[in-house]
């Protein structure tokens, strides 16, 4: 229950999401009235219909994964960069940025999907690092004065104000072609496993790395983005779409199927997490847009929804709540549906972290 | 005699280089009196000294082997980045940077270790077009009003003029990115190139690439550079090479050695190129600041040397002209001895880059 509860959101983060099942029972019991969490109990009960068994789901302690893979992770990211070495400014500024925290949700959905596929997860560890490296990159670049002009990033001031712009554009540079040389580098990965043997699926994984980040991907949504930031026209939803797939789901997508290419997953498996991705990564951004509209007309004593008081055009604007939550709805059903066809113990961490991008507060 | 003439830099740079010993000759007997010419005439000699017979490379057409690499390579970026697909206006940029012309010298850099390994040219120019887009990434981002604040580039506005800030930052994030998709993705290769069968060398070169680019290359470089820019101390000679190692040389040699590794190379024969790389990456920088001592100080109706005037550190500044070009001749020997082992046929497109780029007048 404290996962819908508007001021529980810090317990919702560091808690494991409830499995869908128990979720959409004890959700069906409670007496909340507020709209967006009679549709959150829609989302669940779908959630709940779907072929996955609860079971499996049941047994499975997201919170302990996800601490597990982000401590694994922040170890990887601590060890790719110097603390003592010269250049002092650069390293300094590049584990600021990257050593900030986060959920580490990428280099979770990529170690996740490399074992899917029946893959180690220690294959999956370098590239799980570079994913996050590059998800900063794109965090110290939009944040600049010249794009979004941000001087926060959770809750600490961002790369550029405490470093300088041409530190923060360097750092930039530096974390993108660190992700490439953390996964072309053989001694990136343990010594028991045996990178030389499969060499094509670090090259496959590396084009799909690249291919998520420029004009396909991350940089695309960006430069879309920034174009619609000046209109005072509302942005259709086909170009919303676009922004979000490129800026959001790009990168979500590319983690995925790195891991399960990385765990010699087969096309056929790769094909159907790709999918999954692309319904997470939307999901993510419609949840987010969500967030923003319910928060900002519930939560008493704070300012009005970012989103809302820069009149950015959001689902909720354009499609109205109850769509946007239907849309949701339909997403995470999607995501889920991808995963039937796979071992349901193995599956498990995919399915809570949909869960989890359907479900966080925050 | 065409290339020691200052009023005849044009020529220079469309005419194939003297072979070496011819030009000892023709030189020794030139009444040239001014000082940097005659020095320029000691490091022919010493050219002339060396063990790779003057025969092979008299036959070697540098002008007509430099213009069809330069070709061919323009043909590579053109195809990597489509015109008229969105975002517009971000492909745009990316043309507008990557297409405005240059000498193209890390590619033919790549090309020619390529071959000189015995590997076939086809396989190194996706890796040679990648080497031109990353050179690309660093000036668009160098330029930026945040950086060197340069607002021309070849005679052209540079990209954040021309296309505003944020585009510029996001053209470099993208040309990096491309870089790496491009080499790692098996449709960049000529279909009659098995890269299926060599992924272990796409790997290789790939991490050497992405190390010449961070904190162990270009971004340590300008970084280093920026710090001193702002002091009114005189770099020290350890930190003006630091600089140069990074800024300039960590690009034409993985250029090099990339090449060498996607040819098939020997570790032995890699190392011995590296070596070279090492040596001609340095030699350019000596060679650029020498040349902006005495174009200042010879060519009457302008402007004093760029850094001259703004009192930048240079190895005329630190060792004098005369202990500069000592240096410059020391490196381009250097370079030739690591040569001396190949196939002198082969080697003969490193040899005249290597002089080259030590008599270049601009």
């Amino acid at each position: 229950m404290a996962a819908f509860h508007p001021l529980a959101a810090s317990r919702v983060r560091i808690s494991p999401l409830l499995p869908a099942a128990a979720m959409a029972g004890t959700v069906g019991a409670a007496s909340y009235v507020h709209h967006h969490r009679r549709r959150f109990c829609a989302i669940v009960a779908t959630a709940a219909a779907s072929p996955v068994p609860a079971a499996a789901a049941t047994e499975f302690d997201f919170q302990a994964y996800m601490g597990e893979r982000a401590a694994a992770v922040n170890r990887a990211l601590d060890a790719s960069i110097p603390a003592d070495e010269p250049p002092a400014a650069l390293h300094e500024a590049m584990r600021y940025a990257l050593l900030a925290g986060g959920k580490r949700v990428r280099p979770a959905l990529c170690l996740a999907a490399c074992a899917v596929v029946g893959g180690r997860e220690a294959w999956a560890m370098p590239a799980a690092a570079a994913v996050e490296m590059v998800h900063t990159m794109s965090l110290v670049h939009d944040d600049l004065p010249c794009m979004d002009d941000d001087d926060l990033r959770r809750g600490k001031p961002t790369c550029h104000v405490v470093y300088g712009e041409p530190i923060a554009v360097l750092t930039g540079d530096a974390l993108l072609s660190l992700s490439f040389h953390h996964m072309a580098r053989f001694d990136s990965y343990p010594p028991d496993i045996d990178v030389d043997k499969h060499p094509a699926r670090v090259v496959r994984a590396i084009g799909e790395l690249a291919r998520c980040i420029g004009s396909e991907g991350l940089v695309a949504g960006q430069v879309v983005d920034l174009e619609m930031t000046g209109s005072t026209e509302t942005v259709p939803l086909d170009r919303l779409e676009y922004i979000h797939l490129h800026k959001t789901a790009a990168l979500l997508e590319a983690s995925v199927v790195i891991g399960a290419i990385l765990g010699g997953g087969s096309d056929e498996q790769i094909e159907r997490l790709r999918k999954y991705a692309r319904s997470i990564g939307l999901l993510f951004q419609v949840v987010d847009d969500i967030l923003d509209v319910t928060k900002s007309s519930e939560e008493l004593g704070k300012t009005a929804g970012k989103d809302l008081a820069s009149d950015k055009t959001t689902y909720p604007k354009l499609l109205g709540l109850e769509k946007s939550r239907e849309f949701a709805e339909k997403l995470l059903s999607d995501a889920r549906e991808q995963l039937s066809g796979f071992d349901q113990e193995k599956a498990a961490p995919l399915l809570h972290l949909a869960n989890y991008i359907a479900y966080r507060q925050n």
